[in-house]
C-alpha cells in the first residue's frame, strides 16, 4: 500500500534485463557506446525527429536543469507554474545550472493559461537593462498535481512564447504518462505542437535512473554536453544508462508502464469515491489523486500501513471530521489488490 | 585487448546481484532506502570512524567537486597537482560546484611533494584581501599516473596543510587499488593520516557508477546534502546507488576487484619489458601502467586491435623507431589470456 | 521640472567640496585611506554601534547585493516584497552575488506585513533538502512606493524572522528620507528593531555615488571584504568614497538634503490635488509621489517638458480622460519654482 | 616620497574640474547622460573605430572581468601569463563574472611569447568535453612588471590566438602609459594589432575611479551591458563617470600624465643607479621600477618616511647586505624634488 511517489517502487525487471545484457565486454566510457546509437535513433524514429540531439542523464533534476541552462541566459527569467517541480522541488538546481536565472511563476495553480503566460511575460518589459529578461517558457507533462496539457494547449502555450521569441522547454518526468493519456505521439506533444526541446523521463515509470533530453534544433548540442560534463552528469559507464533506457524503448515498454500506471490511478480514484467524506481534488487523467479524506480516515490508514503524502494539518490531534488533503501515487507496479486493501482499510 | 580504461569494462556481476536483490518491493526515496542504512553503517565501520558522514553519488567528478564544494569558499585556491583530475579532466566542475574558487597547481608532476605543496601556500600571502585565499588540499589516490602516495607521505602532506589551517580531500576514483597495494586499512590511508574528507569510488574498480563520499568530520554534512541536491545528484531512486555500493562492500569484493586489476598491471608491466624499445615511464603500483613504444609497434598493436591511450604523435607516419607514449589500465575483468594476446601482438 | 528620479539631480556642492579638499596628496588605497577611519567612527557613532562594520561601496545594487550574498546561502530564499528593488530592478544581481538564491515574494505590494512575511516563511518547509531553505527578510525602507515602515512595524516583522532563526537586511536606498519623515535615530530604525545588517544610501540624496553598508555583527566582516574584492567593488581610489560619505554625513547634510527632498514631495502632493481629475496613490511620505491624472494632462505635461516615469499604457493615443499612472520623485535640488511650474503645465 | 602605487596619488584638478562643470541640472541616469554621448565619440574618434561599443566602469577589476566574461564561456580558460592581475590580484573577480573559467598561464613571467602562448593553447585539446575550452588571450598593457609589449609583439600574439579562432582582450590598467612610450596610435596599439577589446585605463592615471571598455566588434554591446548592471556596475549617477573620461581625454591630458608619470619613472631609474649596490631589475619603460637595494639602504628609505612595495624577506633582521627586492611607481603628481629627496635618503 505504497502511494508515496512513482519513484518508491521496483523498476521494471525488463530494465534489468537489458542491463544485465548490456554488462558484457568493453564499451567505450563518456556516451561513446554503441547501446547510446542505438537509443538515440530509436528516440529520434520516436519523435519523428531525425537530427534531434539526445542524451540521457540520471536525474529528473539534472534534465531540467541542465535543459533550461542550454535556453536561459543568467539575466533571464523561466516562466512556469507556481507548482512547477523546477520552482518547488529542486532546491535551487536551476538557479544553480543557470548562473542565477530568475523563475517568475505565471499564474497560481499546476497548469498554466496562455493569458497567465501572457501576463508574466509582459510584466518584465523587453529590452530594460534593469530587470530580469524574458526567458524560456517551462511547462510539465503531466503537471504536479497530475493533470494534462492536452496538444491544443501545448499549442497555445508555445504560440505564447513564440510571439515573444522564446523557447519552451517540457519537463517530461512524467511524459509517457500524459501520452498515453492524449493517445497521440510524441511528435504531436512536443515539436509539432512547438515544443523546443524535452525530458522524456524513465525514472518514475519503471527505470531504475535514467532521464532523455531532446533537442529538436540541435545547435545546443555541444553546449548541452559542455555543461552536462561540468555539472559532473555525464556517466563514465554510460551504457548503462543507455541500456536502461534501451530496455524502455524496446518493445512499448515504456507505453505499457504508463498505461499500467494510470489505470491504477484510474481505478484508485474510482474506488475512493466509496470512501465516506472522500472528495477528490484534481481531474484525474494519469496516475496521480489529489484528494481530501477526514482525518480520522487518515489515521485508520496510516495505522493500516498505508504510505503517501499528507498535507493540511496534524494526523494525530484535532476534529476527527476535518478533511486532510493527500497525494496518492501509483507505480506501474502496484496491483489491484493494494489498491482495495487500501480502500478496506479506510472503510 | 582493451586497455583503454578502467570504466570501459564491465561491472563485476556480484554488482548485478546486489541491484538485481534490491530491486523488490517499496523503498524510500531520495537517500532514504534502508540499503543505505546498511551502507552507511558498513562504510564507517571499515574505516573506523563511527561519526562519519557518508553519502552517495553517481559520478567521480560530482564526489570531488560536491565535496571540494564544502570545504572551498568561491575565494579559496584548491591546492592540486598539476596532473590532477580535477585539474585536467572535469570541464570545469569544481569551479562550478565551488562558485568559482581556483586551482593552484603545486609542482609539475602527478604526485605532490610537502616542499612544492607548501610553495604554492605561500605563494598566496595570507589575510591579503586581493588573492587567493588559501584553500583545501587534494589529492589523488592513486594518482593519475597510477602512482600511490604511501601513508607516511599522506602524513607529510596534510601535515603542511595543517600547518595551515587546511583541510585535505583524497579523491579515491582508485581508492582501493591503492589500499590493496600499500596493504593498509582505510583509516590509516585517511584520517589517521590527516584526510578529512575522501571519496571511495566503485566505478572503477567493478560497480556500474557509485562513488561514496565520506566526512570524518560529520559537521558539513547538511551542506553535503544541500548541494548535492542543488547539485542534482541526490537520486530518487537510490537504492540502486545503495546496492551497488552494499554488493562492492560485502565479502570483500572491492578489495578482491582491485587486487585483481592491480596484479593484471604488474603481469602486463613484467611482459612489456618483453618487446624491444619498450620503456615504462613510472613505477608501475597499481593498475596503470605509462610506457613508451616504438611508433611502429604501436602500428602493430592497433591494427591487432588493441586499444590504450596514445599520445606524443601520429601513429600514421613518422620515424618509425620513434617513441609514442602510452596508458594502458587493467580492469578487474581482463585475463591473462588477453594480456597475452596484447604482447603477441606487439611482437 | 524633472521628477524622474532623485538619481538625475545634481550632487550637492558640499560633497563635491568634501572630494576636492580629498584630493590631496598621497593616500593608501584599497579603503585603508585616513578618511575611511573618520567615516567608520561617524556612522558607528550615528548608529550607537561602537562594533559595527562599515564598508563603501558605489551603487545601492552593489550595496543590496553584496549584504545579501554575506546572509544568504546559494539553497537559500530571501523574502522581499514583490515591489523590491532586488526583484525588479536588479537585473539578476541578488541571484549573482548570492550564487542562485531564490528571491519569495511575500505579499503583492511594496509593504510587507507580519502576516505575509509568515506564510512565505512557512511555504518552504525547514529541513526539507528538495525546497529553497529560509534565508533572510529583506526590507526596503522607505519602499519602492514612497512609504515607510515606522518603527513598530519594522520591528513586527524582525520579530516573524526572529521567530525562525533568519536576519534581516534593510535596503536603505532612501534611508534618509525614511528616517526624517519617522523623525526616529538611525539605532531605532535599525538594529534596536530587530535590523542585522542595513544600507545607508547616498546616491539618491545628494551624493555622487556612495552608499555604506553596514552590518551591526562584525562577524560577517572579513567575508564582506571578500565578496566586495571578488565583485570588482573595491576601489583603488576609495578615499573618493570616503570623501563623499565624510561630507555626506558631516554638519548633518544627509539630514538637511533629506528633508529638503521629503518637504518638495509634500508639496508636489498638495499641489497635485489641484488638478483636475488628479489621484493620490498612496500616502506621499517621503519624496516620491505615485498618482493617476488624465492621458490629456500628461500630453500637456510631457509637452511642456516635464519629466517623470509614466506607466498604464501610450500617451499618444486613446481616451484623453482616461487615467494614466506616473511616478513623481522629487530630488534635494528641486525647487518649489520647479514645482509651480510644473502644475501649471498641468492645468 | 610615496611610490606605493600609481593609485596612492591625487586625482589630476582637471578632472576634478570636469566633475564640477558637470554637477548641474538633470541629467538622464544610467548611462544615458549627454555627457557619455561625447565620450563615446571621442574615444572612437581617438581609436578610429566608429562602430566600437565603449562603456564606463568605476574600477580596472571590474572592467577586466566584465570584459572576460562576454569573451569567455565558464568552460573556457584564458590565457594569461602568471604575474597577471587577473591571475594574482583579483580575489577570483574573473572566475566570479565568468561563472568559472579557468586562468591558464602561459610561461612564467610577465610577458608572454607567442611560444608560450601556442604551447598553452595546445596543452587543452580541442573539442574534448572533459577539458577546458580554449578560451581569449588576456595581455596587460603595460605588464604588471612595467613592461611593454611593442606592436610587433602584440600582432604576434594575436596572430597565434588567431590561428585557433580566440579573441585578444588587453588588460589597459596602464594603456596610456605604454602608448606614450611606444609612440603609436591607440588603433595600432589594438585592433590593427588584432587586439579585440580593451580597458583605457584612467584611475592610475590621474582620474578618481573610471576605465572605459571598448569592443571593436560591437556584437557583444548588449550582453556587456546586461552583465555590467547584473554585476552592480552600473552608476546610476553615470554622469560622474562620464565627466571623468570627458576630463581626461580632453585637451590630451591622459597623455599628459603618462608622460610626467613615465618621466618620472625614467629619472628614477637613472637615479637609483647612484645607490650603492642597486640592481635594476627589468626594463623600465613606463613608471614602475622594480629593483634590488641592501636590507640597510631599505632600512635608510624606510626610516626617511618612503613608501613602496617590499619583498624577498624581513626588513628588519637580516644580513644588511643582502638584497630585497622593491617596487616603485611613480604617479603623475610626483616630483623631481621627491625623487631627490629619495635618493638622498638613500645614501
Amino acid at each position: 500500500m505504497n502511494f508515496g511517489s512513482d519513484n518508491c517502487g521496483p523498476a521494471h525487471p525488463a530494465i534489468l534485463d537489458a542491463v544485465i545484457k548490456a554488462n558484457s565486454g568493453y564499451q567505450p566510457s563518456y556516451g561513446d557506446d554503441t547501446i547510446m546509437d542505438r537509443v538515440r535513433a530509436k528516440i529520434r524514429e520516436l519523435f519523428e525527429a531525425p537530427e534531434a540531439a539526445v542524451y540521457l542523464v540520471a536525474t529528473g533534476t539534472a534534465a531540467n536543469s541542465l535543459a533550461l541552462a542550454c535556453l536561459a541566459q543568467p539575466w533571464d527569467t523561466v516562466f512556469c507554474s507556481a507548482a512547477a517541480h523546477i520552482q518547488r522541488d529542486e532546491c535551487h538546481a536551476p538557479e544553480f545550472y543557470t548562473g542565477g536565472a530568475k523563475l517568475t511563476l505565471a499564474g497560481e495553480g499546476d497548469k498554466l493559461t496562455p493569458e497567465g503566460l501572457e501576463q508574466a511575460i509582459t510584466s518584465w518589459v523587453k529590452g530594460d537593462v534593469h530587470v530580469s529578461q524574458r526567458g524560456p517558457l517551462a511547462l510539465t507533462q503531466a503537471t504536479e498535481n497530475g493533470r494534462i496539457y492536452c496538444v491544443t494547449e501545448i499549442q497555445a502555450l508555445t504560440t505564447v512564447a513564440k510571439k515573444y521569441d522564446l523557447p519552451t522547454y517540457m519537463d517530461g518526468a512524467r511524459f509517457t504518462n500524459a501520452l498515453v493519456a492524449l493517445g497521440c505521439t510524441p511528435a504531436e506533444m512536443t515539436w509539432k505542437a512547438g515544443v523546443d526541446a524535452v525530458s522524456l523521463g524513465g525514472s518514475k515509470n519503471g527505470c531504475m535512473g535514467v532521464e532523455a533530453v531532446i533537442f529538436f534544433d540541435p545547435s545546443k548540442a555541444w553546449e548541452f554536453e559542455l555543461r552536462r560534463k561540468r555539472g559532473a552528469h555525464l556517466f563514465s559507464k554510460h551504457r548503462y544508462l543507455s541500456a536502461q533506457m534501451q530496455g524502455y524503448l524496446a518493445d512499448d515498454l515504456w507505453l505499457e508502464t504508463a498505461r499500467l500506471a494510470n489505470a491504477h490511478g484510474a481505478y484508485l480514484a474510482k474506488r475512493l469515491t466509496e470512501i465516506d467524506g472522500a472528495e477528490i481534488l484534481y481531474d484525474v487523467q494519469v496516475n496521480m489523486i489529489f484528494a481530501r479524506l477526514p482525518r480520522a480516515t487518515h489515521q485508520k490508514l496510516r495505522a493500516g500501513g498505508a504510505v503517501y503524502g499528507l498535507f493540511d494539518g496534524p494526523l494525530d490531534s484535532g476534529d476527527p471530521e476535518a478533511p486532510l488533503s493527500m497525494r496518492l501515487v501509483c507505480d506501474w507496479s502496484i496491483t489491484e489488490a493494494e489498491i482495495d486493501q487500501f480502500i478496506a482499510a479506510a472503510k
